[in-house]
């Protein structure tokens, strides 16, 4: 595959022109649903959900049967500063865990019958501790963004982005800080379970980061840069090519969605095409949610990261799309309309 | 199959001696959860979740590979108080689109892979008018418990129970004042989509019933008989089966849990074999939820019945035992530990 993009300026230039979902099939889809054998409105949430699928889709029916899990991980310079309970040697540990087939978000690609493959980024190579300077150079954060696009297989029917690295929560704290404003203390987490000496940490890791790239924090791709991270950047590579594919996007937890923030910082409307798989128990993630005007279809406490939350959301995804596509009509099955 | 009970007394002595679930397999389930690849606790409810299943089906390692969703209809007297935007043969005509394979239930029964199975109860003799009477004779309940009892395949590893009936709305809302008590205004809801003054009927309705069955309202069983339906009596029975052979139960919505509800009043923790798969948008639904000390799995605005809900949350139950049996754990994946 040719890449689109080979500076973070071409980047920018594919966010400005992203598609719209199909205006056909979102009413040819609409028309159907009200013709269903339910009383109208009856299967909640999931209607409008099977609905904006079948308009990214392009189609009428839509489907979820090749569902996508791509899972990204990283090291991070910024564990220096205590912001973890685990060793960063675990990051590479996982990695090989997920090739075995034995972490969670294994069990429930294979439960929702998911393709998922795992990128691991450079992990010898940590990013550079962001309160000391930027988290990558231009050329990295490109090609982690270029790994993500790269990453996604354009006739999946939904993709599910998830990540692993330890001390990422911390780098996903300060894009979220950077983003959207606030104290740090408000975007922190226990993330693998610190104690509140290393929340503490946490805290103060984001501020110093953010006043050391206060002259960043006008523009969103510089943002994840900085403070980001090698898994952050291909979440949002892999986010922005599934919306050129029109692929709907099933969002994870809190280090997912600080990541897709940055494309909707970039350009309003980026995440148009991405739903919240569920709010996650990270600190930060329903403040998260709420300032991207993202509704979670689960709420369960999960905050595991690796896509497991948005994977099993899969499930919800799934039996939407099944009624859509799948229910009789009043006419065909000769029930009398309300 | 031999009925072990052919009187509502018989019936009264198998709640009386409900087994519990099986103490081995819920302290194995629970050691094994502590030793999985993640942090502790970060699968959150479904952690729970799978040690519960696991619990109930007497096993360290859980399934949803055989689930089972078991529908019943029957038609309601009290349909001639006008409670129901739609008319009494919708009941027989969605049996027929259930049996085509054309309803929501269908649809989702397929998508999690559950055998599905629908019975339809004595449709063309509908139950007395509880307003004017006792919805059924001893007979005729105990024929409808019976007929729950026996739809369950003791080989099922998860049990989900649905229903339709025009004008059910109103008998769960009559079974749901009867057993917690409260102004019937508080229970009744738009079941099919009645509007205000359709709503005002059913709560009268339900206050007439309740003034007419006074001498009942102490005995929950006696409640279902006087003020329930065919097709919530046979949930009942077919709950109650469940928990005889330890087969853990996802409950729909306000009228499954209704039903649900009448075991639980008979007899405290009985339905300690039973998850709230969803709470629904009609009416009493999460006030029911919240006598019976249920939290739901989903909350997405659903309010069809026919078990979707619960079906829905199926996807939860498999996700959750899926990652309990088949997670690898920090000693097998060389995982260094938190």
């Amino acid at each position: 595959m040719t890449l689109p993009f080979a500076t973070l300026s071409e980047f920018r230039s594919i966010l400005a022109r992203l598609p719209g979902p199909d205006a056909g099939a979102l009413a040819a889809a609409g028309a159907r649903n009200g013709q269903l054998t339910k009383p109208p409105g009856a299967l909640g949430r999931l209607e409008d959900l099977a609905i904006w699928v079948a308009g990214w889709q392009g189609v009428e029916k839509p489907r979820c049967s090749r569902p996508q899990v791509v899972i990204f991980a990283g090291n991070h310079g910024v564990v220096a500063q205590g912001v973890s309970a685990f060793p960063a040697e675990v990051t590479v540990q996982m990695v090989a865990n997920f090739q075995h087939g034995g972490a969670a978000i294994n069990q429930l690609s294979r439960a929702f019958g998911a393709e998922m493959s795992v990128h691991a980024l450079d992990l010898d190579r940590p990013t550079v501790d962001f309160t000391e300077g930027p988290a990558m150079s231009e050329d990295e954060v490109v090609a982690a963004l270029a790994c993500g696009w790269s990453a996604v297989d354009p006739a999946a029917d939904v993709l599910v982005t998830g990540e692993m690295g330890i001390g990422n929560t911390t780098a996903a704290a300060a894009l979220a800080a950077a983003l959207f404003g606030g104290d740090p203390v408000g975007w922190v987490g226990r993330g693998t379970g610190v104690d509140d000496a290393g929340l503490k940490r946490k805290a103060d890791a984001v501020a110093r980061g953010l006043a050391r790239h206060a002259g960043a924090l006008g523009d969103p791709l510089e943002v994840l840069r900085c403070l980001g991270g090698r898994e952050l950047a291909a979440m949002a590579g892999a986010i922005a090519r599934a919306r050129v594919e029109r692929v709907p996007v099933v969002l994870d937890g809190f280090i997912c969605t600080a990541s897709a923030a940055v494309l909707e910082k970039a350009v309003p409307g980026a995440l148009d095409h991405c739903v919240a798989g569920h709010v996650s128990a990270e600190g930060g993630h329903p403040r998260l949610l709420a300032a991207l005007g993202k509704e979670p279809l689960l709420n369960l406490g999960l905050r595991l990261g690796e896509g497991s939350g948005a994977a099993l959301a899969l499930g919800v995804v799934k039996g939407a799309v099944a009624c859509l596509s799948g229910m009789a009509t009043f006419a065909e099955a000769g029930v009398s309309g309300g």
